[in-house]
């Protein structure tokens, strides 16, 4: 019998030997297959359902908050959601062999690039177990094979969902092994995992801070990680004082545990006492706690039923994922670019200003993923950006940066036509 | 006073600073430290070739082989041609800046991409001084500052030649700090580099093997590594006899010492009769040594003053860079794209044949940097390419695949002009 490294060591292999053939799939056979899962997620709905009422059972009886219970359960709409979102990435456009930059050297040779892809993904991640679904649809459709391991609270989901996606695959003629699924949860098997950079061209953490820094430090493969955005909108002067509050309380309160929600507030000086007192006054309603500096705190302390903290050295440059924020006034546009060099970590930054070369200075010299004139940060998003749905986001500054969709697991190659050259 | 690790800090964060500045310098500007590059290596010529005369004396006296004396000698018409690839450099395209994928989405947000340098680049690299020149340029066109890290056995050419680059350049406007180089030969040094990953977005190392495998291992920071090419011809049953000599003598022979020479020969049995002879003929009058297996030696034996040794296991999937090559004959073409897959380290690989499925299938089924059809793989080069000058290949999957351009050393970010947008 094989032990369970073993045991991953052939879906390695498998998920190899599936990627070479899946790298050339026509793209109508990869829809195929997404089809298929669609259409199983809604007809094998009650396996699943009760796969996951296990999960959800064990999670309750374990004392699993609401918040972990209600990201681990799923519903006939849950799965029905999840079945339509796997049909919008059957229809995105295939970028796997499309060939650019082809032309013709003076010695004849005809060369330029094929999109391919990568070939071997694995994901870790926790929690929902619509990522085993989404990461599997994304993975097949840029022609990658891919390693699946969930997390152990949702197991009995992952498992049956991983299930299901092999064999609506293989029915529409992908080759066998090219969804894998990790069942068993235990936690050597991982670091397994980690050292296959001979099976394995790209690991993807989906999950909290530490998941992400110890895949990135354990990992002997390439990573694209992410999920950790210090986010900054900084008022300027000129702003336009309506449009940066509801920017702010958009940035800040419509979803604040996600890597894009704004973190910390920057304002000019010349608009701090007009614009705090209007931004707070709306945060407060919605229970933010603003994590101020001496300046704002001067300006705010006079407001009644603000939840005000006076800011330590501690809350610049940290990424809240609740109600909180943090809030300096600055004397300068170069003060906040100073401030957000300093303390960003290259997610999602914002200006708000009427002042066009404010605009241009900060779009130019912000380096992040993701740098916004006037909207919410909260943007920053594959689908928001139109690539379809996302594997994650990437503040790397190689390969890829910001949403990674589709074409984003894809590489190239150089491929030459040539007829007889030798080099001279 | 400071200590070396000390100064190595302090050279990072003014290389860190000046690449703020570096990231949106105009093109102009680039081009004219390009240009002062170009002047000042024929200007100060004396000084140059001076020091270049130590290292020089140094490496007669410690016994250096005349191979690596040749590679580490500057004249001063190689400083003219040094001199001359600075200014096709300058005379390239520059990529920063280009904005690309710019759409409108329905909420009016206009998002798209643009095209800015990775930050900072360290250089660790071997022997040849041209290489301080060469990448200080790509780098500076790119936009991008610089940590260079020669060898040891040119340190006094490398110092006087980094000097000339920091002295040229500021006279152009270029920031101070741009270019920065490492003037203590002590290993230590390398190691401390090597975990500055706050400060270095990407290391290239450049040189052999050891170096590669050393720089790989150590560095917290990405790595764009190449460098080691297992390049396959493969012979099919349908080749024109002629061409597939003349291109299999040209991959061995024109430059058998670099990456991307031929290492293994495959041959289709049904033309290995009437093909092996005469390349083994060719071959012989260059010298060549040929590791046959038991077929490829079968029909070769009776032929005199060929150098014929026997395979053993290690010559398949053994880069040479030197006159041998491994023979091999295979039953089909299934069988040289499995031998392929399994012995090939990514770089280069090419088929030769007449017949357009076998193209078709080589150039889909190989997964390398650079896939031929009917040509040399000795064509894999920045230059031959068309990108200009290379600072290496890449035989990794993210990022960038085989030679590495300017636009190879650049990133991008997703800029996002809005007018008060807020995510729904």
């Amino acid at each position: 019998m094989k032990s369970p490294v073993e045991e991953l060591e052939a879906k390695g292999k498998a998920a190899k030997a599936a990627s070479r053939r899946l790298a050339y799939l026509s793209a109508e056979v990869k829809n195929k297959a997404l089809h298929n899962i669609s259409d199983d997620l809604l007809a094998k709905k009650g396996e699943i359902l009760a796969a996951n009422q296990i999960d959800y059972l064990e999670g309750e009886a374990s004392g699993m908050s609401a918040a972990m219970l209600d990201r681990l359960m799923l519903s006939e709409s849950r799965l029905g959601a999840i079945a339509q979102d796997v049909l919008a990435v059957a229809a995105l456009p295939d970028p796997v062999g499309d060939i650019f930059d082809m032309r013709t050297l003076p010695n004849g040779l005809q060369v330029g690039k094929k999109l391919v892809p990568l070939g071997v993904i694995g994901a870790i991640y926790e929690s929902r177990p619509n990522v085993t679904i989404g990461i599997a649809a994304l993975c097949l459709k840029s022609g990658n094979a891919v390693i699946l391991r969930g997390g152990k609270e949702a197991i009995h989901s992952n498992s049956a969902l991983a299930k299901l996606v092999q064999e609506a695959v293989i029915g529409a003629g992908v080759p066998d092994g090219a969804v894998q699924f990790i069942d068993n949860t235990d936690r050597a098997l991982v670091d397994r995992l980690l050292e296959m950079n001979d099976i394995i061209n790209l690991v993807i953490p989906r999950g909290g801070a530490g998941l992400i820094r110890f895949v990135s430090e354990r990992a002997t493969m390439p990573v694209v990680s992410g999920g950790i955005g210090v986010c900054h909108t900084y008022i300027d002067q000129s702003a336009d004082v309506a449009k940066a509050v509801a920017i702010a309380f958009n940035a800040k309160v419509q979803r604040p545990t996600v890597c894009n929600a704004l973190d910390s507030l920057l304002i000019h000086a010349d608009i701090a006492e007009r614009y705090l007192p209007l931004v707070a006054a709306e945060w407060a309603k919605a229970g933010v706690e603003m994590h101020c500096d001496k300046r704002a705190l001067a300006i705010l302390k006079s407001q009644p039923s603000l939840k005000l903290v006076p800011a330590t050295d501690e809350d610049w440059g940290k990424e809240f994922l609740s109600l909180v924020a943090a809030v300096k006034v600055v004397a300068s546009l170069d003060e906040a670019l100073e401030h957000i060099e300093r303390y960003g970590s290259g997610h999602s930054e914002a200006i708000i200003t009427e002042e066009y070369q404010a605009v241009m200075r900060f779009l130019n010299e912000v380096d992040a993923a993701c740098v916004y004139a006037n909207a919410s940060t909260r943007f920053t998003d594959g689908g928001q950006f139109g690539l379809g749905d996302e594997v994650g986001i990437s503040t790397q500054k190689l390969h890829a940066r910001g949403p990674l969709g589709v074409k984003e697991l894809t590489t190239y190659k150089w491929i030459i036509f040539g007829s007889g050259q030798v080099r001279p």
